[in-house]
């Protein structure tokens, strides 16, 4: 925890001060839970009416509110603001505590400034790690590896033989990089494993959730690219390649050698078949499931997916089926009627 | 193991014996397996044929046989009876081992009697845990957490800073309680990290599956109720709230800021989205997916949900969609032929 | 890395050489990728187009391509050779390092010759581990657990109690083997656990994911049986029995009680209730979702699932169903118009 004036978390967020620029904040709480001495923020306009019963000493908005009895620091995005705030006031790094005692590292493994390894970790043959990097407690690092710098490795996390971490990534307990891709050939009746000797390279700034496997190549190298942010117990098959600035939601499977494009959008549960290429700026809503190759710049949804909106217009009828059955039958039954009559004039 | 007279037996569940209440008893066991010495249970009558063949000493019956060769134990509820008397006969707390070699405590650590901290765990800072607690070998305990009386960690389980656990919580190995949730701030076509700073509190008697995730909040607290059920490889998003003695089966979903009710059930696979309300006493059959506030009291099933009986009745019409929609081309074209024929005329 | 002559290779797979048997090679690697030096497959006739530019120095082929420069082996059956040859030129199995130091095994604990346990494993009392076995860091084994000969167990997996596994049984970072089965009997508003007392026994020859759970049986055995292979992220509920052979994609669920027979494929995301019986050589898509008992020789997807094309023919429909409503009313509308014209004349 730290404290800082309005006037320096108006020069770290790009914004501008109304009230007291040396004001001091100490915290930063939502609208319903901020008290004096805090800062909160407004992301949204329906939440204006909130500040009339507001306990913060300061609040972080679009547009200047008149009248208003607090300090406001006034920037283009208060939701990034939100974020750059909260990190200022209420995140810190952890001091290095270097190799700690109950931690075992391979005497060929090449260890940066600053790093800190707790104990329960095992860091094979010949890792690398890049400075300021962080392994909680039983984080295993098979032979070969490398992580760069400023990384974050939570308890349990698991990184097999060869894999490449790139800086600032940062891996949430207990997920998987780089265990076997799903590869069989068949042999009779029965299945011959195909070996993965690929590796997995994530990229700089990279954020992977708790329990999310991403497999190693059958050969060559399963990708996710710089700044992708995958969640909670998401599936990446063998040889994908997620592209830059891609968001998947928990429980999101991607099969084997697919290809997603950067700033795409998965929702929880989507999933894509293998051998597919999905477009740059591509969202695929809840549970979309992707069939082919999918263009670049759609909203999708469905299985298979179908433009969102359409989707939408289609799910709304499917409680009606019953219905329509039984008016196609009425209808059929009514116009049978009707030639008949008409045969009989 | 343990032995225990019918006499003993029918006390513990509320029920009367038929036969020798003194009679000897050392194991529960299926209607199929049971043996001599044995005791088994009838939870449904459909499966009071079996009793003619069965081999045990003793069953558990709602109401008496007449005719029986073997002792009964009758009682209001034989399957609630089932686990009672499983649990009385077959289930032993292993005696508490201390602080055990190989085990990683932090000095400010706070210990309660009788605990069982087994070799590989690590125990942060400031980390209180009640009498009677096990934790199995590898758990992660960062500083700050609490974790209350006669609980059960399982091997690898991970709990994040501050995170704090009821009394008698059990979970399954490898769950993962505390990890970060999903937040982010777009900052261009890039994403900046929104810092989560809040917690998870599993209230009293919860029970968590394996390689199940409980996100911490944002801000503020991601809640677990007395007595709620999570299965494995399930996902609750940051600042839940999941009412007591509601269950969730393998799979589900629960996305981020949705208030789940009391005595809820949801099937495998079920989901929702964020931001939701859902009443108490719903059920979501599997695969359900919530996308909207859903009032109390309700069976739901499909993506969006429906009434239980809708969706099944809808779905029974799917695989009539490509008649349905030559039967509607049949129609068109028979009423235009008439119309032409009427014309005509 | 080894190298081997093309002789050898070919006697390997059952295949011929044309070209120099004595030529020796040294890596396998895709048709795109191949240097000098190196062995590559065509195991599809769509990609013999790319021999003519391809650069490595023999390939593998199901029928002999005339005017190669290159050395060919031919044999029936690419793909499976491909994976002997990769396996046989790449997949080292490491030297047997014994108990390394950091891990913990109880005394009463029986090591095969040739195991090796690495630092940060937890064995427990009377387990049972055959010879050439492989422990990576951070395994767990309870009391009473058996692992066969030759298996591979890598980083984080838990083992529970008294769980049997057999010979090269290979299982991916932190599966979950024997966690509790769900079970509650309900006790008024609240439930009762239901102790789950059986094991899982996972047979010879069993792959299973990373992150994978299977549920130790209420009562007696959850069984995967010879050459089952199970992908990333699946649940396998208690009292389940997977037949030999049968493969499960990632993300997965199988409910309680269900058994499948031998030879079946699960999709991504598939499913099945609990209770159910699945035939052998049962084909379920992804993400279908099995609700009743399925005969033999299917493919099937859908929820609930239906034959396969069916499947497929019924979802191009779904997003016409707004059209099919408007059409419905639209002949109705018109039948009536016309009736009532009729009725006028």
């Amino acid at each position: 925890m730290a404290t800082a004036t309005l006037g320096e978390l108006a020069t770290l967020v790009g914004g501008r001060v109304i009230g007291d620029p040396d004001l001091q904040v100490r915290r930063l709480a939502s609208l319903d839970e901020a008290a004096e001495g805090d800062i909160t923020f407004v992301s949204h306009k329906r939440y204006l009416a909130k500040l009339s019963q507001v306990r913060a000493s300061a609040v972080i908005l679009s547009h200047p509110v008149e009248g208003l009895a607090i300090a406001q620091v006034i920037c283009a995005n208060p939701y990034l603001a939100f974020a750059k705030v909260l990190t200022h006031l209420q995140v810190r790094r952890p001091e290095p505590q270097g190799i700690m005692a109950g931690a075992r590292v391979a005497a060929s493994a090449v260890i940066g400034e600053g790093v800190t390894v707790h104990p329960g970790c095992v860091v094979g043959e010949r890792v690398s790690i890049g400075r300021g990097t962080i392994l909680y407690p039983g984080v295993v690092l098979y032979e070969g590896v490398t992580v760069g710098e400023d990384c974050t490795l939570h308890a349990n996390v698991v990184v097999r033989e060869d894999c490449r971490i790139g800086n600032r990534v940062i891996i949430q307990p207990s997920a998987i990089i780089g265990s076997d891709g799903f590869g069989y050939a068949p042999d009779g009746s029965s299945y011959f494993k195909i070996p993965q000797v690929g590796i997995v390279v994530l990229e700089d700034d990279v954020e992977i959730g708790s329990a999310t496997c991403v497999d190693r190549a059958a050969l060559g190298v399963t990708r996710i690219k710089r700044g992708a942010k995958i969640d909670n117990l998401v599936q990446i098959g063998h040889n994908c390649v997620i592209g830059e600035d891609t968001v998947m939601v928990s429980q999101v499977g991607i099969s084997g050698s697919t290809t997603v494009g950067r700033h795409c959008t998965f929702g929880g549960q989507s999933a894509t078949a293998g051998h597919l290429k999905v477009g740059d700026n591509v969202t695929i809503g809840g549970r979309g499931g992707v069939t082919r190759d999918v263009e670049p710049n759609q909203v999708l949804s469905g299985l298979p997916v179908m433009p969102h909106k359409e989707w939408l217009k289609a799910q709304m009828c499917v409680p009606k089926l019953p219905e329509m059955r039984k008016e196609i039958t009425s209808l059929r039954q009514k116009l049978e009627d009707l030639e008949k009559s008409l045969k009989e004039r």
